[in-house]
């Protein structure tokens, strides 16, 4: 959102990352649903007094503190009874707002979850499923002037680039809030987020975890923004667990020193499973090794989720992975109460149902 | 739809074929049009009882029983009435409900149907016109494993897929229903079901009609799938008349035979036509012939339906053809009352506006 | 739409251009938005003696006189405050209306707009990025098969195509409205049209104006059109100026000429400018040159809109550009109050919100 529309926003712009709320931060439990039933059909009428706070734009991870989390997760619970009441009396939150997906590299699964989400929510969506040939690349138009002229046809933009950065660059030109779905090796923010409320969700707190990341610790954007965002919490401890040529790089390792977050690498899986409460596996990325196709095999064998690790893994742990996966969590595992990959997927909507309301109307 | 899935259903869930119903299969009279009515404001708020069965998944042409194609052919009659009335009112029986279209394949006319069934019936619909990059192809992600995702985002499955059986797998993964848009050389079940209730429509009953089936009898599932479908009914004859590079298989005339229904292979077009009540006209697809474009040529203008194949067809038969058609039918037919394939296309949306009600909240 | 459709409909259809209100036009005054909002809810129940004029088809600029202009401008001007009530009550004067967009080649930003228009009054999409695979050149099925098979699903045609011609042929075929969104080198009227009205909304009239149209004057549909439509009024005055390569052709030439408009020919931007209500700039089309692209080089840096002509531009002037630019106006000029040309982008929403609902409900 540009600074000029900022300014023009009808009460005061909390920039981000947003003040804390005055109440106190919302527990998950049931009472909230019914909370949130009136804030929903207050908010088909609307009653701005209950716009507490309005993000601007969703650039990157960190740019949410500990308070702005809680607010998005709370909402994202909340979001879980919406979606249940959807055949019975669907929600109108967001009825008559219109969302943008202009994706300029293809990824069917971001771009279901947040269509999903805004009609879930009641809104509509208009879908551009690949917009190279609306960019500089097609006809020579830069970004800034294909945003000017979507921000003219919708209410929000969810960008999905190729570009590190390019994210940033439509929400300084926008009037209206763009999120950033993925921009190249950039960052991808959503995603981070579901992963943190998914550990929240299934294992009742952040505070205090110890979490296991496996796989290619050096190329996932995945990993390392969920790096960032977990050392936010307290007393946090991470295992590193990867084939050394794609350990995690310095850059994360200094960041959590500064966060007072302890670490420590091993490459004994069955060990570090045995002390966590969440396993992450991720996907060996074979674009990555361009023709050392042997160093490629050798890496994505080496760390297999299977029942073996589920054999020591903690009663209440659960495993994690943002797919697709490929076989680096074998299939009998799915079968498991603590393969909770699907589940996380389905948070994934939850979060964008979120982040649309409060983008649009508030909390 | 998963067996877990079948278990949780709240009310007995009817195996496919589903078991008649109790009451009389409703005759298509205007009457029926008030009952819709009735039945259309019910479903918007919620009337359990009225869910008398419930589909599982439609899967392949043969899962139904002839009480399963009346209720279908019956509700498909009653769409005509709320696809009419969309724009004074229109319906909201699936208000609420997420349709996702997920076509590994192109193919525009289908899809283009299914998502104008759902949004005529108060849905909503997630689009994906190509899958593929979605699939093992491109990142090697399982397809039971993008239905598990796609099915935390909506209600239902609409599969298009380049695979024979695909369909039943993604059944047996998801725990919402799946429809099968046509699985490579396997099924494609709508259609069948489309170009029954088209002679039904046309002709005003299936017993004791003549078809004759033309053009490629050999490649085309579509020709395949009708002779699986009419052999329910009693006292058919089937003609085939194709060249001999593309003539029925056995298979099918096994099967007819073993159904007891009569049929014959003709050379003569004319003496068929003078004689049935409806004739089938099918594409010589090009593709099938590889290298002996001599061979395709021979075929393609063996058998066409024109205006001397008017003149000797009865009265009331009429000509059926599932499109896209070259020359194969001439265009000084299309004025001819008795060219019923532009009202075939239109059935399907009957069709399918009557799977997707049947499948998501019942009769 | 075709003749018997046209003869079909309940009230004399009125053929194009369609003929003068009985009422005056009404002027751009504040009393029309509430004028409007009553035309609004009258229009969602069915009221069909406000149905006072129905366009057929749009299928190219010339075919509106200054009546049919005015009309569409009127409710051009009417919906923008359509779009801004959106959010807290959404229009429904379409609702339960299906538009299919048929593209038979990518054009996102036209495509945007028209699916926008149609959401922005409370109607439903189907849509086609790229439907060359459902065409003659995939299959073999004529441009008229596809017609009546998609006008089975849908109440409204925009259909985009690559060869001249096609959308007149498609509105023969249709028994339901096309809109032409461009086909080929043929027509692009909704462009027009918005042209039109952004000169009419900034400048506030259309009569007397002066007109500086310049860049590729001979490949551009949009400035040929332009020069089309602006004949129509009183005491035009136009000035080309572009490159010796791609000057204004003649037919418009002797068209201006017959219609009594005055023109020049020069090579003076500055000077142009210096007179002007409208400096319309163009982008040259590197495609044009083929392997000449000294020629292009030549031309395209020739004539630049930048802080130069904003110098000599009247205080009350406009400068106009169809998008997407590269450098031919340069990005400081955008800053500019008098930059129109996003202003212009979003007058096309309003401009096709106005002829879907003209052709769908009437005025």
């Amino acid at each position: 959102m540009a600074a000029a529309a900022r300014a023009a926003l009808p009460r005061p712009y909390l920039p981000l990352p947003f003040s804390s709320r005055s109440s106190p931060s919302l527990s998950f439990t049931p009472s909230s649903t019914a909370r949130l039933r009136a804030a929903t059909s207050a908010a088909a009428a609307p009653h701005p007094q209950l716009v507490t706070t309005r993000l601007g734009d969703v650039i990157e991870a960190q740019q949410f503190d500990r308070d702005a989390l809680n607010e998005i997760f709370e909402v994202a619970r909340e979001m879980e009874a919406v979606e249940r009441g959807s055949h019975g009396a669907p929600s109108r939150v967001l009825q008559g707002y219109l969302m943008a997906t202009l994706f300029y590299e293809p990824s069917t699964r971001t771009r279901l979850s947040f269509e999903a989400a805004m009609r879930r929510l009641g809104g509509e969506v208009l879908t551009t499923e690949n917009a190279r040939e609306f960019s500089s690349a097609a006809k020579g138009e830069t970004l800034e002037d294909t945003i000017r002229t979507v921000e003219g046809y919708s209410d929000i933009i969810v960008l999905r680039h190729f570009e590190s950065g390019a994210a940033r660059r439509a929400a300084d030109t926008a009037d209206i809030p763009v999120i950033n779905a993925g921009d190249g090796p950039g960052q991808h923010p959503t995603q981070a987020l579901l992963d943190v409320y998914t550990i929240k969700r299934e294992i009742g707190t952040l505070d205090g975890i110890k979490l296991g990341l496996v796989g290619d610790l050096a190329n996932g954007r995945t990993v390392r923004s969920l790096a960032y965002l977990i050392a936010k919490y307290q007393n946090i401890k991470i295992y590193f667990v990867s084939p050394d040529v794609v350990k995690m790089k310095d850059d994360i390792k200094d960041y959590l020193n500064s966060q007072g977050v302890e670490w420590e690498e091993s490459s004994d899986l069955l060990e570090v499973a045995s002390k966590c409460d969440v396993i992450y596996q991720t996907r060996i990325q074979k674009e990555r090794f361009g023709e050392r196709i042997d160093l490629y095999e050798a890496a994505r064998g080496k760390y297999i989720v299977d029942k073996k690790v589920l054999d020591v893994l903690p009663k209440h742990a659960v495993i994690m992975h943002p797919l697709p996966r490929l076989d680096e969590i074998t299939v009998d595992v799915d079968s498991d109460p603590r393969a909770a990959y699907f589940r996380q997927a389905k948070n994934g909507l939850y979060i964008r149902m979120a982040l649309l309301k409060l983008l649009l109307v508030g909390h």
